[in-house]
């Protein structure tokens, strides 16, 4: 089973104060590259793993989806989801991505926004999401960087003549990463970006987009923070289609 | 036109020193991760993009493979590869990657071996050899990996706890990297790992395999100076299929 940080209380309180928690999917930096990746919802039975506070089924739905299944583990995010959302063309239920079934064929879209690198068993992930597609549907995810999750110690350090630099180990090394963030002890699982194509091809996905964040944006239009993005990327958005 | 540093003699005496120079495919360590993603080669008609000195071509031959045009830009390298040739299956030829012009459906396998990142225009590059391939037809290519030619200045450096990390910077930046490797002022042109993939789809090639070497090999089969690799890998393998 999945760590369930989220019910954490220390941690749901400062994910809360996030502004990707307060403004929902306009303050996420990366939503507009994400957005893009998405194709017309209009009629689209929707599935999101790992829904959260459930911004993203709101704008499904906005969009036009025609029913949208937010699903989480955590029960904290579930409660604030269903109390920001008025829609009966919405539903959300409690799921452990680490052991999810779906019915086959039973969606048109599945989409997942930070949720993928809490997973230890990608593949089975993959191959289950497939199954739940109907043939031709899109996956659209983004999740932690590898770059990102791979070092032992992640954080800014200094180069010799004291550029900014990331000091990159253990990118081979896949596993879980244990972090302090929000609170401690968070527990990720790295993975190569090979291996996460790898098992996305090997589960029956055609890759249709990369987009390494910010590699697709103008950071002059972004918060003076996301300039060090431009040093290593922080998430990876992925594009598949069932084939 | 790309430069052409392996004409350069301090550069080519160096090069021709290499493990890979004097005993071929089986000194590159990268080799058994690269001929995986090789599909059979009987009765093939095989372009290889920066032959060098010719060691794939006779393997391609030996392997079965009906005819094989090798192509470089270094007349050293065409001169070496032609010497240690005797086989009418096998042409050389001169060619610019930058400036590459191929018959239209003339192949059925396009390879290449760490030269596409001298390429500066990759998109044409994958166009290029997308009509030259027949429809159904691989090209399997390694390169340098970006997370290798990104920094400012590549080399090994040390965490704050005495740890040997990359310093990785630049990452998003993509251009031109100059770097001192066998001779000074070597040109290498840094793309993200995701615009290499998204260049390879807008080409029209599917995406069927990445590996991130070492990531497909046991380290401790190998030479103790390739554990190294473990922190962040050196090339990228890359199996795409023409539509």
């Amino acid at each position: 089973m999945s760590q369930n940080i989220y019910d954490d209380p220390v941690f749901f309180e400062g994910y809360s104060r996030m502004r990707r928690s307060r403004e929902g999917l306009d303050g996420a930096a990366e939503w507009p590259a994400l957005r893009a990746l998405l194709p017309d919802l209009r009629g689209l039975k929707v599935v999101d793993l790992g829904c959260g506070m459930g911004w993203f089924c709101r704008w499904a739905r906005e969009a036009g989806a025609a029913q949208v299944l937010g699903l989480d583990l955590s029960q904290r995010m579930l409660e604030r989801a269903r109390a920001l959302t008025d829609d009966a063309g919405i539903a959300y239920a409690s799921a452990d991505l680490e052991r999810l079934e779906l019915p086959q064929g039973g969606y048109d879209l599945a989409f997942s926004s930070l949720a993928f690198h809490y997973v230890e068993d990608a593949g089975r992930l993959y191959r289950t999401i497939a199954q739940a597609l109907v043939p031709g549907a899109p996956l659209v995810f983004s999740t932690e960087h590898p770059i990102y999750m791979a070092p032992s110690r992640p954080g800014w350090g200094s180069g010799e003549d004291g550029r900014r630099i990331w000091p990159l180990d253990s990118y081979e090394r896949e596993g879980p990463r244990v972090t302090d963030w929000l609170a401690p002890g968070v527990v990720k699982h790295h993975r190569t970006l090979a291996t996460t194509v790898n098992l996305l091809l090997d589960a029956g996905f055609a890759i249709e987009r990369l987009e390494e964040f910010l590699s697709a944006l103008d950071p002059a239009a972004h918060d003076p923070e996301l300039h060090d993005e431009l040093e290593r990327p922080m998430f990876l958005l992925v594009a598949g289609r069932r084939h």
